[in-house]
């Protein structure tokens, strides 16, 4: 048996014993993971260390070292992150619908827990301390494959946990950790059929389309977000400006940002030269339609791909559109089914953006980046999927569940 | 643009029009169809007769052509079954949950459709019409292709549910059908993301197998049932009897059909050789552990992979077992998640197995047989589901359905 699907049959079996957890025990566990990181927590930060070294060494961005970098501050809210999972109502057990048949049957939809979840994520450590809170919480074993450039970090991280779950109700196995740099790795736990019930991958696009491509284990898609805000003919111009700060300024690097605004013709003239200034006030380069471009002279030009580029970045593109139903078919052309928003005073407008838009989240006067789990009131969140099946937006605790039928009889048999 | 994928197309552009029907306009489609299908039913037959030739001239085996096979009553039951779909409440617009944030921030859950749903799918050809009814009436377009030797009976079906369409609100581009033979159509309907939202497999072991194994639209997997019904040492003889006479007799090619008989072995003596006597009378044919043969002499020996074996025949696999916790752990071992029963008059006992067995449907003092969307009161079923996402057993219009978030705000920005 290979070293993965070694890792992966451990979780397995310890997550027969987890699953039959009550909160109180999963809690006892956590409990303990939580007090084992602030023991820890210097370790974690000297391994941390040999992560970021290597990173400069390496060239690596400003930007990304800063998702690798931990700090106890980083540690602290690791902790309390893990308090806060405590504190979230267990989905596990939880009967969703009852029924009796005619016949007498008694059918109960239950909660139960998911299994195995398989993670594979890029830089952020802190993903390793998540994934393992909501996961066993949610009674399931974790296998963990963080990016190589954490290395380190997670693998002090994994062994700070599994010292912490040891004589809690936690089996230490239901935590597993792809110790290996091999690429190969990744490829076989995609395809860990029988033994991983769901993958979840957290990163760029180019991690999630090749998760994509490659898993036969049920995957859910997270994050790629092309964020549009639509600017109605019947907006005010004063919400409008703030929520497009926000939408785009607020954080640059993150999936709930807006990348693309799009205006209507009425309100362009009097409303856009204003706004593009605001944006370059604050660092952000727009890119912009012929319309955009004969408003506001100077800026540069659109090309085809920007109106399909999550930037991630001080850049937006911008396009005056004849209309609504522009606006919506444009969202429908290049939108990733992430957050979506129209800015307007017209009701009938609005609904019609809401229902017509095909994203996990819409919005109505108010700004995309309230897409998250924290936000929403979920306590928290291991990632955004922006796909339709099982999960859609933000993903908690029960979204890490599935569920079973519990049927009850008395000797019952079918005509 | 090849030819699946300009379908789908066609399908995604339905699905726009059809996503925004409210339930009264897509019933009157749904009534155009079964009109239709009344009116046609000469000629559907005569193409069914085709296939039926075809099939007796390859040496189709008798249950296959009786799959294959359709009548007028048939084609009754067609009519009705889409009418059944049409008294069914409509899922798409319900709001599943509500909150008010703080900040002031409606949120709303809503149920929407999926978009386009894919059916690969073998012989029996009420199933293109089975899909069309609950896809369109959840709202999604569906991408149809059956089994080749049932081209000409899909063909004509396909051809009438489209004329049946016609003049009603759901357009008649919302159904496709991939009108060839070619193998590679249906790989690269596997991989048509961002067209297809969904695939559902329905079909043997090795159609589920290809279709998880070569799809990156994600799929549900369906039907692969090796139940198992336990008979614990405090079950009722006649029940356990009757029981398993109905779960494993009642019909032979089902999915939910038991395929294997675990016997307490404080119970075997007493009441396992009268129930294989009752077996052997309806022509089951019994291959039994070790402990088995001792107790019935002249029973066939079990071989490993018969523990293994979705059987869709007359044949059971028996088993003695120390107790609750080894026929547990056989269930574990070789379940395909599908039904699974216990039979038992001791209350702990019970729970523990519904608690501790991971499966679709867990059942306490009842037949596995009642695994179905119509026995749990769904009014119908696309498919039984054997999977952990999304949907877990029978798969009524809800399952069909995904949902989305709708904020509606006056201006909110994140702090």
């Amino acid at each position: 048996m290979s070293y993965v699907k070694e890792l992966a049959l451990k979780a397995k079996e310890a997550a027969k014993t987890l699953s039959l957890l009550s909160s109180e025990e999963k809690n006892q566990g956590l409990l303990g993971i939580a007090r084992q990181l602030l023991m820890d927590a210097e370790d974690i930060l000297r391994a941390n260390e040999m992560d970021l070294t290597k990173g400069e060494q390496e060239g690596m961005q400003p930007s990304l070292l800063d998702r690798l970098a931990l700090t106890p501050a980083r540690i602290g809210d690791m902790v309390e992150g893990i308090r806060q999972v405590m504190d979230l109502d267990d989905p596990v057990g939880r009967v969703m619908e009852s029924r009796v048949l005619p016949n007498g049957l008694a059918i109960d939809k239950v909660r139960v827990p998911m299994g195995v979840l398989g993670m594979i994520y890029e830089a952020r450590p802190n993903v390793t301390v998540d994934a393992c809170a909501l996961g066993l919480k949610a009674g399931s074993s974790v296998l963990l494959r963080g990016g190589s450039s954490a290395l380190n970090s997670n693998r002090a991280l994994v062994q700070t946990i599994k010292k912490g779950l040891s004589g809690t109700p936690i089996p230490e196995e239901a935590v597993q950790f792809v110790d290996t740099d091999e690429r190969g790795a990744v490829d076989e736990m995609l395809r860990l059929n029988g033994f991983l019930d769901l993958i979840i991958p957290r990163g760029g696009a180019g991690l999630i389309r090749r998760v994509v491509e490659t898993a036969t284990v049920p995957v859910i898609e997270t994050g790629v977000g092309n964020c549009h805000l639509y600017v109605d003919q019947d907006a005010r111009g004063t919400m409008a400006l703030d929520i497009l700060l926000n939408a785009k300024c607020q954080r640059y690097g993150v999936c709930n940002a807006a990348e693309t605004l799009l205006v209507h013709r009425a309100i362009a003239p009097s409303w856009l030269p204003g706004a593009i200034k605001e944006l370059a006030d604050r660092g952000v380069e727009v890119r912009g339609c012929p319309a955009t471009v004969q408003l506001v002279p100077g800026i540069k030009p659109a090309e085809e791909s920007d109106w399909a580029t999550e930037f991630l970045a001080p850049i937006l593109a911008v396009k005056v559109v004849e209309d609504l139903n522009e606006a919506i078919l444009h969202i429908q052309k290049y939108g990733t089914g992430h957050s979506e928003s129209i800015i307007t005073d017209n009701v009938g407008a609005a609904e019609e953006f809401l229902k017509r838009v095909d994203a996990a989240a819409v919005y109505h006067n108010a700004s995309t980046r309230f897409t998250d789990g924290f936000q929403f009131g979920f306590g928290a969140e291991i990632g955004i999927s922006t796909q339709k099946l099982h999960a859609r937006g933000p993903m908690g605790l029960a979204e890490l569940t599935s569920y079973k039928y519990v049927i009850r009889g008395t000797g019952q048999i079918r005509l």
